[in-house]
């Protein structure tokens, strides 16, 4: 009744941003992403008829009072499934800074999923994986299958999972995190997700993103950078196109955003040619092929403002593990 | 056949970005603004028998050849209206810096017309002069009348002219202009406008900004601040995201834009209520009522990145003065 699961976070070419279903999670639109090597979660949960509530180990990373309830609810959906009503005990880890601004709740949904449903004795494929984990954050359904990865959108909850479309080694394609300076309180991500139909520009967005799925998925398939990346690069724009023009508007760049845009650009031009996209935050994502990837890297640390890279290849998907946290 | 006419820039609420006749300027929406006190242009235009060429006065602001071409073209129109064949001395004066990001076509042109139409002998009403001004250069037509200005998008030459909506004393509002620090070439105006249609949120921009005319012309009258401030955000919003959209895309802002964005939300979130607009590049221009306008001065100019603040009243239109720059 105890086990251990690693999972990565993703970054998504195509974003998830809008629902249909808030309770369900259903996108809507589709997304395709890539797993992140270097930006990993690892969970243990076991279930112990001795417990007599749902715990947060002490040696785990802890949560606060919101993180911990929403964990807890999922493990209440995996119980359910299992027909098991055993309390559980449950700890986390991540291999990055926490309150960076890297997205962790992909990496920890799809992790406490895939642990949770083997802890409880429930033999389910990556479909049905994902489809528990999307129920968790959206986003964690993507990290479930390796790899290059497409959610399907679908319109009910069997229908909207994630599955691969190449594996890790089928393109090296890299992620330059590059970690800003935070100048102000940032919105949520949540936040922006439940304004998308005060955006006058949603309904349009939304086709475009289906059209950018067929894109995308083919440029991966074939290889295609240029394709991907500038596709990826106007995704990212349109989604920072509805938050601006929600209401009230959401600003999520800071000065650094803009500054990194803006050397992309130039270096593009100079010939080194390299990628953004931007999730619900100030971070940018360099999106680069792997022979360029320390030259733009060297470039992106002397950027005034730029804490931190996380430099990660493309990941796995949700695995188990022998050891444990605890 | 000598005049000289001093115009003010002005800075638009609802913008004009786009059009559907180019060599004409006509407009894809209706546009509203009020014109700068603080950022003038003074322009005398001779007409004389003797000269064999169009000149630009050795004591005038030096015009690159393109700016030349252009200057002489506008001759040519009024030359043509007012049946001369007279070529003519012309001198510019601007009272802001040039090269600082401040439009100076709308004042240059507004000053231009009414100099060059006065020395060839024409008398033309204000709107008249508006139409010519509008030909040289879109948003100079509405540097042609006083106050608080309206553009009538009109679909043909005749229709498409600026008038008041309310002269100067009707409302003490400022804009406070923040200068940024430039960290790379800025794309042109012009440019940005030639690629609208290439942005697949357009035609919903051009619709929005038809009803952002009818909500802002209200708030002049009514003196309705946080209206005029709040639709007058959204708009200029929605000029860059059409710029952000289009293909190839095109961000005017830089760090220190977002910095300046991000300061006056927070101002507002403190009770300091201050609104910002942005045209075709990165400046800021705050709008604030007359009395909170030397605290917001203080603040703005305390921020890092920005180089220098102008501090302008509502002005008057195009006017004719007796003393010449030659």
């Amino acid at each position: 009744m105890k086990a251990t699961s690693r999972a990565t976070s993703n970054i998504a070419f195509v974003k998830y941003w809008g629902r249909i279903n808030e309770q369900l999670r259903l996108p809507m639109n589709g997304s395709i992403s890539m797993n992140l090597a270097a930006a990993t979660t690892t969970t243990t949960v076991e279930f112990d008829p001795k417990l007599e509530f749902d715990y947060i180990h002490p040696q785990s990373l802890q949560l606060n009072e919101k993180q911990a309830t929403r964990v807890f609810q999922h493990i209440d959906r995996i119980r359910k499934l299992a027909k098991i009503d055993m309390r559980a005990m449950v700890a986390t880890q991540n291999n990055f800074p926490m309150g960076a601004g890297i997205a962790s709740s992909a990496s920890a949904f799809a992790a406490l999923t895939v642990a949770a449903a083997t802890a409880a004795g429930l033999e389910l494929d990556t479909r049905e994986l994902s489809i528990l984990a999307r129920q968790g954050s959206g986003s964690a359904c993507r990290s479930v299958p390796s790899g290059f990865v497409e959610w399907h959108y679908g319109e009910t909850n069997e229908d909207s999972y994630a599955e691969q479309i190449a594996p890790p080694d089928h393109w090296d394609i890299r992620n330059l995190i590059a970690i800003t300076q935070a100048e102000h309180k940032t919105v949520g991500s949540a936040e922006g997700n439940a304004l998308v139909e005060t955006s006058p520009f949603n309904a349009i967005r939304v086709q475009l993103a289906q059209e950018s799925m067929k894109i995308i998925r083919k440029a991966i398939l074939d290889r295609d950078f240029t394709t991907l990346g500038e596709e990826t690069e106007r995704e990212a724009i349109r989604l920072h196109v509805i938050a601006m023009t929600s209401v009230p508007m959401i600003l999520y760049w800071n000065p650094v955003t803009v500054r990194i845009m803006q050397a992309v650009m130039t270096w593009r031009n100079e010939g080194l040619e390299s990628y953004f996209t931007i999730d619900a935050g100030a971070n940018v994502h360099i999106i680069v092929q792997g022979q360029d990837a320390d030259a733009v890297e060297t470039r992106l640390r002397a950027i005034e403002g730029v804490r931190d890279v996380i430099h990660s290849r493309v990941g796995n998907g949700a695995i188990l593990l022998n050891e444990h946290l605890f």
